[in-house]
């Protein structure tokens, strides 16, 4: 069987103690640098495969240093506190340079958590929206090749087709999944938490440059919420809270098709202008 | 004049090269360490009061490895990687065992940024609220000594007086400023930002342990605003999205009087059973 690109694109070999080599990946390159949701995912799979791990992912945070350059580099996780049921992670990912110099593209801090069945309750229902298959099947030459490998499905908020400069809200609501399709799992989850193009794109229906600067990620889901999604559609739902100077704040929350809220993620994205 | 109880709380002393040395506050204290919205603005703190600082703060995640036992710690600060208008820092806060160990309680990462004025739009407006006069002053003796040093004027989502096991919401409206009023600055808005008690009781009228795991805050308020807030009071808003084996999320904004939002917040909090 052919490995899926995402998983050719995670793929880490540990050359030391709570250290991992990887290689950049061509299928998931976006403009100036990987798909940083290809890059939140890196870390978390470092942090996996580290032989000290306890617990499943609870929280992932990733601030977005400098572009990683085309090529191999380094993941370094550390698990600096281990608790009864919580883990502390401290991870970054390094590059050298032309002289051999170690560059810092990366900082993340992870927490991965033993969890217990308890009390439990949804406050944030998901939104009554198309099915799947009533919604528009999205196709991007553009703006990186990455958005090729996923499946995406609009409900509301597309990328722009007239850079008017009169947008008037932020939202994106969409069905999104690995393509070709894949089982989910904690990595493609984080991936999948950053899909979402730029929201100053669509509030000002203006193409500026943009990059996320810092995600953090809530995990949910558990291993059954996991198998329960297995292959099929999450429904991605983004918008801005505030545009200032140079920066604007992202929330987005993903379900699976049943509804069931599988995880919560926040970002800070540069803008220009 | 007498220093505030704030300012003796956060002050620290450069005993070496991004290392600060501190001393846990009575005055903030809450059940079993200190008020958490106190450590994420030590660690803020400790990034400004570094030389190679460049900018305002953007981001802060703080991550709440352990409880800090009353007495001295360290905060270590550096910054691992400064591009031209953002700077990257990694953190963490140290204190010492018995036997001389080191132990850390808390790893943290920070975004600061040279922010210049562009195009910008607020797309969430200050819910109508009733006025900090016109709100009902909380006096609490409980859970933790911290709260007495904050002035909270109730709007909605007091904690509950009856705890009856039959909750239906987790949205909390509350004017709040230090106690005695202290100009904002971005170490208060940090503590401010961790300032809601912890959604699981207000959602199920049940008490239970809890404790928030990690909270990130993204600042939107540069000099300016915090100039123009002053020591009036900020609205803040909190609820929780999700509820899930041991630990839920929270989301909060807070905004000053004349309607500008000055951050949003977001944590991950674990609660017991």
């Amino acid at each position: 069987m052919t490995k899926h690109p995402f998983d050719k694109a995670l793929a880490l070999a540990e050359i030391g103690p709570g250290c991992y080599a990887g290689m950049t990946s061509a299928d998931y390159w976006n403009m100036v640098g990987p798909f940083g949701g290809t890059t939140a995912a890196t870390v978390l799979q470092a942090v996996l495969l580290h032989p000290q791990r306890i617990g499943d992912p609870l929280s992932l945070t990733v601030n977005y240093a400098g572009a990683l350059q085309e090529g191999a580099f380094e993941v370094q996780v550390h698990p600096v506190r281990t608790n009864r049921s919580t883990q502390h992670w401290t991870a970054s990912i390094l590059q050298h340079d032309a002289q051999g110099q170690s560059i810092v593209t990366t900082t993340a801090t992870v927490i991965t958590a033993i969890r217990r069945e308890t009390w439990s309750v949804s406050d944030t229902p998901m939104p009554k929206v198309k099915t799947p298959a009533e919604s528009e099947l999205k196709s991007y030459d553009d703006p990186g090749i990455w958005l090729q490998r996923y499946e995406l499905r609009l409900i509301s908020g597309a990328i722009p087709s007239e850079w008017h400069g009169r947008g008037d809200n932020s939202l994106t609501q969409v069905w999104m999944r690995d393509h070709p399709p894949r089982p989910l799992d904690f990595i493609s989850l984080a991936a999948l938490s950053d899909v979402f193009f730029p929201r100053v794109w669509l509030r000002r229906a203006t193409r500026v440059p943009a990059g996320t600067v810092s995600i953090t990620t809530y995990f949910h889901a558990g291993p059954k919420e996991l198998r329960e999604t297995g292959a099929g559609y999450v429904l991605g739902q983004a918008s801005a809270q505030e545009f200032r100077n140079g920066f604007f704040d992202q929330s987005a929350l993903l379900w699976n098709e049943s509804g069931t809220l599988l995880c919560s993620s926040h970002q800070i994205v540069y803008f220009k202008e």
